[in-house]
């Protein structure tokens, strides 16, 4: 089997699952419950969120757990929405973000009476930052954009953006970052509001952070006993709490090693693939490594199809999208033609990945191409 | 170690643990994805949602997976507020809901424009109906009323309260159900939302469910890649939602023969409690007889800590607040005096608690309630 679908989840470290094993069958009581057995369990959930917020260089109480990179990209928008919008009710982010954020946007937009810009990116998937320049409005509250593109790798330049937004104190600045943290190295010391998800780094589904910079306040989704200092509400889960930390901290500290030898396949398919005829990169040349996307001029879900058959596993769009149709309006907003937008193919590498699955990878997909009509 | 604050947490049952290794090993693949591999956890988690609509009796386009209770409470009674707001902007809930409903409305009421009806509960903690019955109005497009009360364990009459909305269609029914479903036999079958949480029930923290009858709308709190019928995206916690089905059969299966027992140790603490001195109960004689609440007019902070030392855990409020203050509005909305909704001990049993746990708390009540001054 080769599994070259890491951008859309990863397995689990065995060491991760070890852990939770541990904790799960040594503690259970309710951190928030005042006895004995509650003080343990909280103290547990205490050292998770101080290691976290040591490896993100934040304060403790900047951290808030969350059931995933969904979650914590719907709180972090509508939470800034809901909480400044006396402030002004204009809000932007681009258009290639994550249905997460995506439709985040578009519920303030429809239903809550928000104003949304909606910016631009170039050929290579990067946004316009004159654009964003001339959007800011004096009623801009909130600035979301993604670090890195889930669905063909490009990076935005988040230091510059924060840099652009820092004459404005009253935007608040959000990433999402799932596809960048443990993957990519990004300065987020001047972002407000940053996104993540354990499971694309070899953690659990269903796990997932929001960091929150200590001037940022927040209207929470979920209202209730107050944990996450208020701004997320429910039961801890303190053996998925250390958990992310645990998959964090093996993330960031492989980060770079991980980063050369990713890249290497990366380099590699691109030169394979490049000899292919009729393939085109959607992905640019400075994207991510992890991410490379591309076209054939097949009929993607039939080229996936016939590698899945073969035991190779690739994307034909992201995950969050892929079972609704196969256009992909990330693709259309480079500049791309309908068909490239609608036959696109994603890989996406981990740490597991070799060169060799690279060489069969490439060609199986010539072979594959040749047979289908 | 005698833990009897099974309302907070219960530990895991070790079969549901082992079915979540089992999965976690073997399967990991997004189940939005498209490839085979995604397609097989696909197959998996329709399996979990077709065994819970088995369990619940409802359709299993009616479960929606979420990350605990608090969530599903939230989900539901803001997804209905904020759907149906045009039809009219009137909610009911009750004084004695868990923070997470309290709070919803709260929210509601205070940042959107809600007005909110707080309907008052009997000296047994038991909603009035007939106040009920004269707070709807012509603008209420949302009922929600709690199963069993998590502090004193009182029982709602569901099925009335439901054959009461019967006559308003517009108006949509929720009840959260975490300390009820798996212990008390109550009849949903004709409310419209029910919430659950599974690490009530021997699960695992972070899984809950909402059931939403298929002629309710719901706006989600979380956007995203459209996932839980659009209702609750992110990525599908596969292993967990897998566990919550079998946490649901492991209750509902031996949900008769724990009620047996736990009534029996309910009664006999009653007995035994009753012949110490200054003790009075908050929760009603025919309270769940999972909770038991009382007052032992010393300290309850302070009996709570004696007990602890003792390795006896109980909770002196639901752990959803016990950090805050210890006043209890539940108790004091049943027309308690101030001392005692501020010094009330919760009991709550499981099906491990025996009938010796019982006979040396009380032992040990006794002694330490003639130690403190």
């Amino acid at each position: 089997m080769i599994y070259f679908d890491n951008a859309a989840t990863t397995p689990i470290d065995k060491s991760v699952l070890a852990s939770f094993n541990d904790l799960v069958n040594k503690y259970f009581a309710n951190p928030s419950s005042s006895h004995k057995l509650g003080l343990e369990t909280t103290k547990i959930e205490e050292m998770a969120r101080n290691q976290i917020a040591r490896l993100m260089s934040c304060l403790p109480e900047e951290v808030i757990f969350t059931s995933g990179a969904t979650e914590s990209n719907n709180l972090a928008i509508k939470g800034v929405a809901f909480k400044y919008q006396n402030r002004g009710k204009h809000i932007i982010t681009s258009t290639i973000e994550h249905p997460s954020v995506y439709n985040a946007f578009k519920c303030l937009e429809n239903d809550f009476g928000f104003q949304v810009s909606y910016i631009p990116v170039d050929s290579n998937g990067v946004i316009e930052l004159d654009v964003l320049k001339k959007s800011i409005r004096e009623d801009t509250i909130l600035v979301s954009i993604m670090s890195v593109n889930n669905e063909v790798g490009s990076i935005n330049n988040i230091e510059e953006i924060a840099s652009i937004l820092k004459d404005y104190p009253k935007i608040m600045f959000h990433t999402d970052a799932t596809q960048a943290i443990g993957k990519i190295d990004i300065n987020y010391s001047k972002v407000d509001l940053i996104s993540m998800s354990a499971h694309k780094l070899h953690g659990f589904k269903g796990s997932g952070l929001l960091i929150k910079r200590k001037r940022v306040d927040l209207m929470p989704l979920s209202s209730g006993g107050g944990q996450e200092f208020g701004y997320r509400s429910g039961t801890n889960n303190f053996p998925y709490e250390v958990s992310l930390a645990k998959t964090l901290r093996l993330a960031l500290e492989s980060q770079k090693d991980n980063y050369i030898h990713v890249k290497k396949l990366y380099d590699r398919t691109r030169t394979l693939l490049a000899q292919i005829d009729g393939i085109t990169f959607n992905s640019p040349i400075d994207s991510s490594p992890y991410i490379l996307n591309f076209c054939t001029k097949k009929k993607a879900s039939v080229v996936q199809e016939a590698l899945s058959l073969r035991g190779i596993f690739v994307s034909t769009k992201s995950a969050c999208s892929s079972k609704k149709n196969a256009y992909s309006s990330v693709i259309a907003s480079m500049g791309k033609s309908t068909f490239e937008a609608s036959n696109s193919i994603r890989i996406s590498f981990a740490r597991e990945n070799t060169i060799e699955e690279v060489e069969e990878f490439a060609k199986n997909l010539k072979e594959v191409l040749q047979l289908i009509k």
